[in-house]
């Protein structure tokens, strides 16, 4: 599987339901904003307003920005990424790897020369001059989390145009590039609410850039795309303010119980350090990921490979952090309760 | 208002709230084929099957197509109408008038070249060699019905690609173009459900065409778009097959009725001639679609003027077929209870 989060799949193989399936391979914060018995009821007979004025003002209010810079909302950071690509369609465009593969994909098909840099050994390297940057902080899968304002420096020195992905910033107490926008209508954000917010089924994102870039964005979007329903839930969801600092420190606690578990398991030689809702962990050497996946798939758990990261090898996997049931029943099955 | 359907700034002018705007301005079937008290129960958390295949079984099942065809679904019509054309990248546009302005609004943001052709006059005419056609069927906004057969003929010698918009066309009992897609690559069809579903809160449209045309069309899709909830929502309405005939028979009978209002009101020297849920009436030659707009506006109610399509007038006014109870209150406003 090329993405994490294909419980339908993999459902299929292993014989079970979807909803049976114990997924350790997408992203997605186990606990939700809004409550199942307390969904919005929203109309869904007429046309939305058009302009989103509710939805944008709770993103605008959970995710404050300066003047001189505007939103653009999208059917998910996934449907965001391709508006700015198709948008920008730059010549030249730098992804720092390990990176998830649907940046390069894109790229690629608007015919896009990809240039990658690891980041692991060379994030202060020179990129091509006025190229497009990239970059997704914390990054994907390891959860590193980097200063950002230095590396800004150096990309704009270049003249490169830079989109920022924060779609797991929520996950940590740091600071978005959001503040650095009004600087130059070179630099964009793109945020996934999915994530954090755990609800991959409702799709919206955004896009904060500068306001002549925005209006730019927005002449090749349609008037309607958004679900009214999906509009409502995220309403509902942002203005529960005390699941930021609850999710943040869950998140903690529970990384820091799935590192300890993988530690114990004593399969793997290394556990990078995660600020985000995730771990990458690498097997020894004569370990294999494609066997560790199928060892754990028979207690319908499944896990993230990472042979497909440029850079990292079949013996990368990564685990999402979900809650201490789940974790319990992973440790259970590393530990060989699993034939 | 340049769209029908935006009751948010209309409920602001007259100082209602949205959901007390009587709304004849937007083509939307006031039923729906799922009750408010049985909406879907979905998985929020999960990503969705990015195959969407329980939706795409509803559809075809629904709307079948010829081997050879595949179908692409899009967060709605007006989404997969920007999508189709950001593909193609047409360079001569043909548009069939009085048409509403979204095609012709994506066409000059991709820097087409728009030729217009009146259907009320020159349906056969010549259109340049190689263009691309963009049909509605029954047209908007007067719901006239074409026999597409002929016109397919016509523009297939021509060398054109054409895409078909059949948004309204459930409303008739009328032949859809998809038994020609296997014929060739260069026709398309694109369909909205919000229409004939009544449902414009839920974004789900369509698009059928040949299997490469559908494959390199979703190359430039992202993997997630579509919300779970709409996924859910439109199943349930597509499983509702009693709704087919039940909304054609009504729509019918409330058109009539519709048209006997508009007739009994003297105020209208035409009403075109409709298959479609909504009428054109043209105003008496001292008529201002405008003033009459103000007057009903009193009333809460909201009309269309269709001043801003092409070869239209400010004496020309769409009203969308509404249930009897709005009709009454269009009636006795038109009569002049509202001052």
């Amino acid at each position: 599987m090329n993405h994490g989060g294909n419980i339908y799949q993999f459902a299929r193989q292993v014989g079970c339901l979807p909803d049976q399936v114990l997924d350790f391979s997408a992203n997605i914060n186990p606990e939700q904003a809004v409550s199942a018995d307390n969904l919005p009821v929203t109309a869904l007979g007429p046309y939305a307003d058009p302009d989103y004025p509710l939805l944008k003002a709770a993103l605008t209010s959970r995710y404050p920005y300066p003047d001189g810079v505007d939103i653009e909302v999208f059917n998910g950071a996934s449907a965001a990424i391709f508006a700015v690509l198709r948008w920008l369609q730059p010549q030249d465009v730098v992804l720092y790897t390990p990176l998830y593969g649907e940046y390069a994909q894109i790229a690629k098909q608007l015919g896009c020369t990809v240039h990658t840099v690891d980041r692991f050994t060379d994030v202060g390297t020179a990129v091509p001059k006025n190229s497009t940057v990239i970059f997704v902080n914390p990054a994907t899968p390891d959860g590193q989390l980097y200063e950002m304002q230095t590396l800004l420096g150096h990309w704009r020195q270049a003249g490169c145009t830079v989109l920022v992905d924060e779609s797991f910033l929520d996950f940590c107490p740091a600071e978005s590039v959001s503040a650095y926008l009004g600087e130059d209508d070179k630099l964009l954000l793109v945020k996934s609410l999915s994530k954090f917010y755990g609800c991959a089924g409702i799709r919206i994102g955004f896009v904060l850039a500068a306001t002549p870039v925005i209006r730019q964005l927005r002449r090749l979007e349609p008037a309607w795309k958004l679900s009214s329903f999906d509009m409502a839930y995220m309403q509902q969801a942002l203005a529960n303010t005390a699941f930021i600092d609850q999710t943040r420190q869950q998140t903690r606690q529970r990384r820091e119980l799935l590192a300890q578990t993988l530690a114990d398991s004593g399969l793997f030689t290394h556990i990078y350090p995660s600020q985000a809702n995730f771990l990458l962990a690498e097997l020894a050497a004569d370990g294999d990921g494609q066997q560790l996946q199928a060892r754990l798939a028979t207690a319908r758990i499944l896990i993230r490979v990472c042979a497909n990261f440029t850079g990292l090898t079949n013996r990368h996997v990564r685990f999402a952090v979900k809650d201490e049931l789940a974790i319990a029943q992973l440790a259970k099955s590393l530990q060989g309760g699993v034939s």
